[in-house]
């Protein structure tokens, strides 16, 4: 007799390839606009309009000179307009799409994420989507969600959104939970990385150049980041005897030093040596697929002992804060150099998928990929709404989730308990932010549940007092968890 | 702790396109074995062997002639050998798929189905399906597929299974209870009834020309026969309102001198008015996805009133036994007219997906169609391993169905009625053939509902003395149901 | 994330038992109020005030005169005042129980709800549970016991709250979906009759003394009227198989004048002879625990063929409208007669459990019986919150249901149908009583089965327009199923 | 289609109390056979003969004659007597009841258990219930029970079968894995523990005198050692506010030194000083019901930090395993010291509730209790046949548990993970002894999820390795986790 979460179908009208308007929440993004107008520039199929919004807009008129200037260059395909906006409204006002890709606020909040937690002994790799931080980070993150779904029901019901925002998981259950009819998908593409590591293995194992990740099928379920391949093909052969055969010679051991040598565009630490990946292959016999740093956050084995070397030793070396930090400016200024002629700039794919996705929804042609979804049968033992990560068959105006069955009980129940965490730590928010409830998911994380019950109280205090103008929703002063501490001042 | 049934993902081994072996079982088939040698011949893709294994091998031989000289054509395509063959082991060693398209037997079984049940005041329209017929049809055919499922572990574990058999529910799900590891489809082309019947709405309500069924995307859910839409579109438009409104134009009564006038080029029953699907759309707001004829087998009000006129008036007619057997010798004709030249022959489509369908396991190109196969998700509220019938993604070597959602609820209990029904009957089947146990499944079918207890009881006697020899698995002697009957002699 | 319906567990206060407030809606009844009298007065365990609603004040009053009279007898225990009130709320506030047996409207409703399905070829026994009349009765009582449910919540939100009105699953369930804190309990005798019955074949068939029917242990299961005994016990030894052997002696015809001459305190319909209890054993090996007239309803093959022949040869005798209409007055005179010494007045048990319930509930004794309560695992495979009958154990201001597994399968289907019936009346009513989706409900009804849809639908269009004045909340207006008939007149 | 594990139902024949066989499994041990000895000679109800079976043949000589000479004393009750048998069918055969509480094997087992884990950093409080320590107790002890349910199923199907053995859960689901028509009840006195200290409560709150356990109400779920109360009541009144307002005033901090001056007529470990139930009801806002040393060994935060300070500080003292093996002998000596006369015997009452649960099954008078079984439906979101502690009540040849409802979010998600990692144990004895499967258990444990993966598997390994003559049955040569460390030697 309750409302539950329907399957996005769209709407009634169809969309008009030649003209698209995608309104863009998060508009003055660096990384992911930069995507999308990449993307959108190298697709020939779709022409149209993108409003980008940001609280900063400035530089949401930084990405839409960038934009524009990218539309004009002679390799771009489609006609694409870019405006940046002032008001919300205006960028959802009868959009087909929105994307949602924000980061709130973008940074001293990831530093306390981090920093603090480690100050108690919790190690965390990413802290984006689980642990201390990545509890924080939704905790933050939900209210602006319920209300970005609330404008969404408002200003274009009927659109597609696309929400690549971290936690992925909690925040596409948020926009269910606030708006059951939205037309939501919650993108990730760290499966991709799957694919592309078993492509190399094909390639190795079978003595073939390396095939497109494309041509890798796999049958994925899980939560986002923490999410599972048990079936792979290529060719129609079975890939995960060869993956077996691989790992034997490819397990090795890593030191800090090699780590930080490594060369990689953004950071040493997106660097993924997969040895994570291969243990978690060895113990369970399923093939995790996300990257090793996401991993660890969730099979936290790999986070006990001496840190960082523990963890080092499996290939994976920690983002720091202070990365995103300064990445933060430079990226600001590439830009200008693109378009002051100072830096060459090459329109080169970007690995996105986000022209396939609204080529199928316009009705180009259909489109499989793998998206994040309340759960309607997709993945088997795990309750409805909750939201998992399986393939979808997205096709006009309409994307239908794969059954992927069940997984061997032994990692069901790692992503059970995880699921368990994302409900609790929705309910609470939903239940008139009740702070002290979210504190029983927060104990519940296998992260925290390295410490003890009063420690951990300290450290979710400690967070919640540094975070608190982020925290403005949630009834801070109402709880005892928060009253028992040091660590947290009532005002 | 149970072997629960595996949705089907084929062998480690891919398939040669160039070098297939098909067995096929009931390779005497009039209908469907000149199917597949049209479609065969029709498609470019596929090259191989079709092996013809019939316990009439004469059949068999009949169709190995035609076959082959139907590849002599010049129009055909591909390189296809038929064998027909006198042991089942020599069509099923080392096929890469199996056909099952059987009756058992062929003739006299039908008449008892159709006419003692008539003499009962229960007046089916097709009888293959549900009611006291497809009830005796599953009773009598459950075993010989238990039997085929065991010979199929033995000989080609790994092949892909086409059951196009009716009761199509009752023999997949008795394949898969036997061999779980079975890689077997239950198929069936009804549903391409309902993209024709759309097809031609929205010729006629946008005014353009009909569209080809392809075109027409549905989401289908329920059981073979009784299967519903709940979604439609084409070109991204939502169709159900557009239903609804030629409904309101389309909607008359019949007679049974119109009926009987009508050409069809099997019997005039096959003709579909679809009145019956316009009824239950408007009841119930989701669209029937099978022929008339069947749909009131499972929604029995059209059945009710007086006999044949209640029917009738719905635009639909019975097909008569005696059609059948008429049938049966007709077709043995025109095969040796066409060889011969008297008929003229003309390689023309049928509609089936058959080599579509071998055509994405073995790799060539992705499908989507529906299909029956056991439970794990596709749709909501119904057990694990009932067989339901919805859409289903196609790739090399996989099969995997789309989510479907549930249904609305007066829909969903009339399915779930049905499936108990089945589950009763598989369930009474391998518990040792418990007669007495089949009958209770005989009388919760809504069709036996009409009738008291006891007349029930004689109607389930006098059916099982008429097909006694073809029931030799099931304890008819240990059963306290028949031994209370008159129309049951105990031997 | 959505409010489920908790299990009854009263208020943090505990009653008092020597000071005890029963609020009586519906406190004119002839039947109930009149077992209440009695049962408090035999009882010696509680005292206190019974405060008795009704919208026929004088009937209340009556009742009063009655209660307080059989209290001044000498053979009366405890201290009972008895007051008719003018308010609702009166009665309710600060009630430590309320009790609901209401009948709305007494009179012609009745007429309507057994004759004009008749007049459509449906022969109901009963008409109080299931079938046209059933269904109609709910539509008529759902919003009369939703506003009793707020008001409940409103005035005494802790009380117990016993409902012994017809269709009680239906109206137990509109309790809960309304304010789903309510400790509610819907009651009814029905099971005793079934442990009366083992009783007598524990005599018959064992030689011994008929035992008390408290003796007889039974695990109970189904929903109200249609529940089932799978294993019973007296002195440890389990009676199914006793009862096997009973039936073999025991089964017979009736003719309809032998039933005509039955001698019933109330009517010779309410004389039960078991012989539907007996049959529905035989076929499915659990016994059903509820009045065969009741059962017919359900298990409607008894309702098919001649009517009331058809009926008749199972031993049950429909009771007429006519009768309730006539009996009505007579027990009005009844008391007036005790009180004038004009009959005399014998203090007898009236088998009700309503002394036992209360003095549990007070703190006085555990107590076990059966109750309708919403599904929280007490029936396996019957979606949560479905209001089902189950054993129960009651202790200080708790009620807990026992487990009691699952049924047979080809009982569970009937049930379940059943179920999905109520749920779909319930969200049509909760869905602002939804007229059109009702209908779809009613065509579900296994004794609507028999019509054709048309039919059917003409049949609930002259139900709605016979009773519109008591279908004042159904949007009759906007229904498209009344407007198509000709039997419903638009206003 | 599978066999389900049936609630208990009991035989056809009801037990005769005067002429009782009971059959004790472990009949040579010290607690609870003399336990038993002194419940038997306390109560008037029942008479009979207790069968001692034991692999150490002196042991069940001597508590046979223990039993006769109890029973020789003035105020024993009831004609009992004890035999000491050398064979296990005799014991076993027409048994009314089997009593299971054995040791496997008594002695070095429990050191491993321990002391091994230690060494890897895990510092367990008990070991026989989870954690390294209790897994491993599993894995010994599965095959054992596995052949004593075969060997009740052979000589007395029917017999009421009572577990004491620990871990209870696992054993308990073992039994009726093997054998699912088994009558089998896993029996712990940890519930009254809580029962006790509400009463204790209640004087301290409520000012008034301390009431009997049996006097306090609960409504408990869980597994057990890890059940927990959301219901509680004294006269009718709700207990957990009282808690809330009582652990403000009793929260406090505890010292080794403190703890290991405690008296305690066992060890002083076994003192329970409820901080951590405490702390555990502050953050979840439930009562578990259990000792404090058992649940830090499932809520693990109590095990994180310097080790043992970190656990002493909640007042929990591990009881060393020395204890353990002293206390064995000691307790022989006793016995001998009662007969000569040495030492006083006083017939005191032990707490356990075994001859009101014997005698509810022989029909003296019903019981409610708490017991581990099967689920059926007394906890919600729990998969069926996972062994749950609840409420239950006993009556005549009955056990049937009572609902108890869902946990709230944070504690079920504990509680599941343990019961998923009970299940996997099962599914890897099950099938054929996988030992590879149960590592991926073991790494599920929360209190090995302190350790990298690698650590881990030594563990495990030299745990295996130490263990090796106990898991015969295991397929340790097969293992893949065991060849990969060197703390296993492959033979």
């Amino acid at each position: 007799m309750t409302e539950t979460q329907e399957l996005p179908a769209g709407s009634h009208e169809s969309i008009d390839p030649d003209n698209v308007k995608i309104g863009y929440i998060g508009g003055g993004s660096r990384l992911w606009v930069r995507n999308l107008i990449r993307e959108l520039a190298l697709d020939d199929s779709l022409s149209g309009e993108v409003v980008l919004y940001d609280i900063d807009y400035k530089s949401a008129q930084r990405n839409e000179e960038f934009g524009n200037w990218v539309h004009d260059q002679e390799e771009a395909n489609g006609e694409w307009t870019y405006r940046a906006v002032e008001s919300r409204k205006k960028a959802l006002e009868d959009a087909d799409y929105v994307i949602l890709s924000t980061q709130y606020p973008p940074t001293e909040a990831m530093k306390y994420d981090l920093e603090i937690p480690q100050e108690y002994g919790i190690y965390q790799a990413v802290a984006i989507t689980s642990g201390p931080g990545g509890i924080m980070r939704a905790m933050r993150t939900i209210p602006v969600y319920r209300d970005i779904a609330a404008a969404i029901r408002e200003h274009c019901p009927d659109a597609w959104v696309f929400n690549y925002t971290n936690p992925v998981t909690y925040l596409t259950r948020t926009l269910y939970e606030e708006y059951p009819d939205i037309n939501a998908l919650g993108l990730c593409h760290e499966v991709f990385h799957a694919q592309d590591l078993l492509a190399k293995i094909v390639a190795d194992q079978f003595d073939v150049p390396k095939p497109d990740r494309d041509e890798i099928e796999v049958n994925v379920k899980g939560v986002n980041h923490f999410t599972w391949v048990d079936e792979a093909y290529w060719n129609g052969q079975e890939l995960l005897p060869a993956v077996e055969q691989y790992i034997e010679d490819n397990v090795r051991e890593y030191t800090r030093e090699e780590l930080e040598d490594t060369t990689h565009s953004m950071h040493p630490g997106f660097q993924d040596n997969n040895q994570v990946t291969y243990e978690l292959f060895k113990r369970f016999g399923v093939l995790p697929a996300a990257g090793d740093r996401h991993l660890v956050e969730f099979a936290t084995w790999f986070l006990q002992g001496e840190m960082p070397e523990s963890l080092n030793r499996w290939g994976v070396l920690r983002t720091p804060s202070s990365y995103r930090l300064d990445r933060w400016d430079d990226e600001a200024d590439t830009i200008q150099q693109f378009i002051e002629g100072d830096k060459e700039f090459e329109l080169s794919e970007t690995g996105e998928v986000i022209t396939e996705l609204m080529g199928a929804l316009a009705g180009i042609s259909d489109f499989q990929t793998h998206v994040n979804l309340p759960n309607q049968g997709q993945m088997l033992n795990v309750p409805e709404d909750a939201v998992v990560e399986t393939n979808a068959v997205v096709t006009q105006n309409n994307v239908r989730p794969i059954v992927s069955g069940s997984l061997p009980r032994p990692v069901h129940t790692q992503i059970s308990q995880q699921i368990h965490n994302h409900e609790t730590i929705i309910e609470a928010a939903f239940n008139r932010y009740d702070v002290d409830y979210a504190f029983q998911g927060f104990l519940n994380d296998p992260q925290v549940k390295n410490l003890q019950t009063e420690t951990a109280r300290d450290l979710f205090a400690e967070m919640c007092e540094g975070l608190k103008p982020l925290l403005n929703e949630w009834r801070l002063e109402d709880s005892e968890t928060l009253a028992e501490s040091e660590k947290f001042e009532l005002e």
